[in-house]
């Protein structure tokens, strides 16, 4: 293997760059020349190739976003589409591909393997942490924390006010990001995707702090009921509570990684390299329990990790 | 003077804490006793009084929100409701107050005055700035770092995708949180409740940025146009331009205060003692040009403090 | 059950306030109270005990150190002193024990049990992360992105100076923060105590960056050369390299615990009021891939952690 | 004219990028074209220069550090040094000069100007506050709030522990980070190089915590008893106390600008290159009231800022 390729696809998440600037020096030390391709497939179909030397990655393992942009790219959804990409590569000399991304992501990577033969890895670059596959994604430990920060802001209000909030944050279908920022921030109701929501408990949740306390709800993405401000309706129409809404939005996809982002999107970079000069392809690299783990592409999407019960259990009681 | 009162009132801004620690402790060094009064107008109506000790104050500067409560209080807009919370403060034997808050605060503690004799003195603490008499008030200096730390994330994602962001901040009526955060996150165009908006340059100021590049939009709340999502949809409507949404909401409230905001909430408290012990009443504490100044209630929301032009043509023109 | 008492030892590590809240409040749902004990085994012996209801809780999941204080006891270390603690507790009628700290703690929490039959369970509280039995200690992932953090900050000078830096980073006896930090910030070399350090390569790193570059060396507490500042007195004696020494010191265990933390804290304290339902002694409860996991207190401190293969060959080379 | 030079000299201070950015965008908006020397005074003894466009400057305003580098520079000492860089500019074409840094910036500077006749205004651009002429230098006010940051962290274990801590801050033979960040963390006590220390009020404050109790002594650079570890020598061999010893070091350096360091630095920018088209030069752009203030450069290091009496009251006092 002589030259490889690296992209990044879908939503950013932090540690993208850290992911890139492992796969480019590891791959550099084993005499792998490696190019990266700009704004995910929509570079690789328009041939925005970039060669990527170790001074290029310097400094960049702190940063979020991802310098080699991203894009949502909607003619790789076509076999035509999927087919120029395939004669840039081949033109360009690239052997096989490293692609940072979410589910979205690995659905064009294993079309380009299953299609092209263009032997591609993929490494989970998703705030949601909602793959099969992996204990953690690469930027959800940073949008927790970074979730958690602003929420501990608003609770400053809550408890001065006496007032009840609910915060709605990021997660699509999965309630991890929900969960895990819930309990963190002592939250008296978490609302997921996962499960039913009990409007009941919820009142009397609210009761419990007494109607002048602080109330925090907090409604993870994509939950059934529809939202933040559904919520609040609610609320107001079956109870007689005013709320207040705030939707955190996309401030939980920015920001520099966490350590464990940065280390873990460094892990799973060096393990990708070596997983393409050991002939491997159409996976997902990721780590359980500790250990590095190969996920075919099509289990990480159609397979769903789902919300452990004791968590589930702490979430409603504590 | 034996006894005063120290209460914070209307939307809690970070500092105040630091403030009621300031007017305890330095109280306490003139002799003087000091009761907290909590929940703001509503506490003084309730006769809600807790006594404030020096221990009672420690470890507070650094935090958030106030541990004395504050709330808007309706029945103090009321002739009888004042007439309430005069008796109670005389029950008690408090000689004077110290208030802290923004304009309704100052309306509250003016009547109190005019009405019942019951001297009074301000601390200015709002996040908004939008006080006549004082560079600036306490809390704002923390919203803004806390505004611009949430727009550099989304610059992040802005970066990596090519978006353009609107983002909302707070400020009521006056754009001074938009315009000192909009400068230091580089926005692109700023919109403020004093100045007219020009679509016309705000669309200019996209295409220079190329339509796949991100642009950075802020938009202070009262602005005359309607808020960041009525510039959404005329960016759309007219110019077929997407955007995304973010209002920051009340992430801007809360938050452990900055230096600047711990050191104004500590001299205001202590000038604020010192007014009251020399018989002043009536007048808002602020700091004018690194001075202690007076400024009567009345000129506190009857004059209006405006952006500096050279601030406005640097936001139009970087 | 009917009464549990509740203690944090040693150095203070945040997330030690989200163990105590979850241990409070899952017990009280249990039906069983619980009592504080202040300054560690100090107040222990001294009888230093105060009920610990619910609401005594409330808002301190986000808080850095401990609301019980802590402390190292020397005379605990006696036969008497131990023998006076159990009397203090059988008097007050606790009948088991949650002990958050180090191994400094389970020694004394195993004592206890084996001299006096008190049952205690233990939950891992130190940043150091050097607990054999669980794979995260409560503390050790704030403790290295607050380090992460500084070091990021001495980079920027790093970088516009092109200067070497050598900062030192705690770890007692363990490497695991100098090692997952050094990754994280792109260090050039990484000294810990499990590893011989190589002068010669660092001073070959130092080469490859340019005489002129910044050269970021992390050295965790107890390596075998000495610290930061043999390190500097190296490079100056043997090669005429200058350079800046930081020791990071306290701030790295201060501060509000991360998100992984505080569920890290919570889980485990749920999971140590069960263990003495369930009539367990003598344990630490610990998080082994994943799942809940119960090492006995002698295997915590006699087997050893080791730093992964992996991580330090990525140490060394990217 | 037609070109101007921008450079950055002596230590670094964050803020300095944002500075860089306002002054090529103003200037190329006023249709002058900008050279960056890199490597302050190196850089400009051997012509390190590099044209600065618009995009050359995006997205730094919220970085740490100095783009163009920094350093201190021995050769330009020397009549020799000054007139070697002289040269090169006349043969770049550069009609005018923007120095960021401090007084030694401004030494040099100056004898250029006096020398060689090349028109300079300088910008204040160091952490330190102490530059005559200015309320506030860039890079002051996130230095401040990154040492409280620290400080706050610091002060977790400190309360956690009962313990001592001295812990030293920069400032070079000036107070002013020492007594902010002292005021604003609740600081026992704080030594300055503007006052003389009083051991004694040191102890009796100590006391008056309680031995056990935390007590945070701060402890600027250049006080006269001679820093942080002199005073834990005085306060064990005098009053038999423990302490712990933290020295912050270079992270007060770093991280990203405050909004009011970005918006003084923008200011600023802008002014210094009115100042040169108005055909200004040996002297400082500053703030003073508010205001853009014009000071010669010999005056910024002739004259002496003074702690205010007030703030050394409350430091005293609180």
């Amino acid at each position: 293997m002589k030259k490889i390729g690296i992209f990044t696809s879908g939503g950013d998440a932090p540690g993208m760059n850290a992911n890139i600037r492992a796969v480019v020096r590891y791959a550099l030390l084993k005499g792998i020349e490696v190019v990266g391709i700009e704004d995910g497939y929509s570079g690789m179909i328009e041939g925005r190739f970039v060669k990527l030397s170790r001074a290029a990655t310097a400094n960049i393992i702190s940063l979020g976003g991802t310098i080699l942009l991203t894009s949502r790219c909607k003619a790789f959804h076509s076999v035509g589409g999927r087919a120029a990409a395939a004669d840039r590569l081949k033109q360009e000399g690239i052997e096989g591909l490293v692609a940072c991304g979410g589910d979205g992501t690995f659905h064009g990577a294993h079309a380009l393997w299953t299609e092209h033969g263009i032997p591609v890895v993929g490494t989970p670059g998703t705030i949601d942490n909602d793959l099969w596959g992996t204990d953690w994604t690469i930027g959800y430990d940073t949008a927790i924390n970074t979730a958690a920060w602003a929420i501990d802001r608003i609770r400053d209000t809550a408890l001065s006010h006496g007032r009840v909030f609910i915060i709605e944050v990021m997660g699509r279908h999965a309630g991890f990001i929900a969960m895990d920022v819930g309990i963190a921030c002592g939250a008296e109701y978490i609302a997921v995707p996962e499960t039913v929501s009990n409007i009941d408990l919820l009142y009397k949740k609210i009761l419990e702090q007494g109607k002048n306390k602080r109330t925090i709800i907090i409604v993870g993405e994509g939950d059934e009921i529809g939202g933040a401000s559904v919520f609040k309706t609610i609320l107001k129409e079956q109870f007689d509570v005013d709320s207040h809404v705030t939707i955190l939005g996309h401030i939980q996809r920015g920001g520099s990684p966490t350590v464990r982002d940065r280390v873990l999107a460094t892990r799973l970079g060096v393990a990708a390299v070596d997983a393409l000069i050991n002939g491997k392809s159409d996976i997902m690299i990721g780590l359980t329990n500790k250990e590095i783990s190969y996920t075919k592409f099509e289990e990480t999407w159609a397979r769903r990790k789902s919300l452990r019960d004791d968590i589930i259990f702490i979430s409603e009681t504590l």
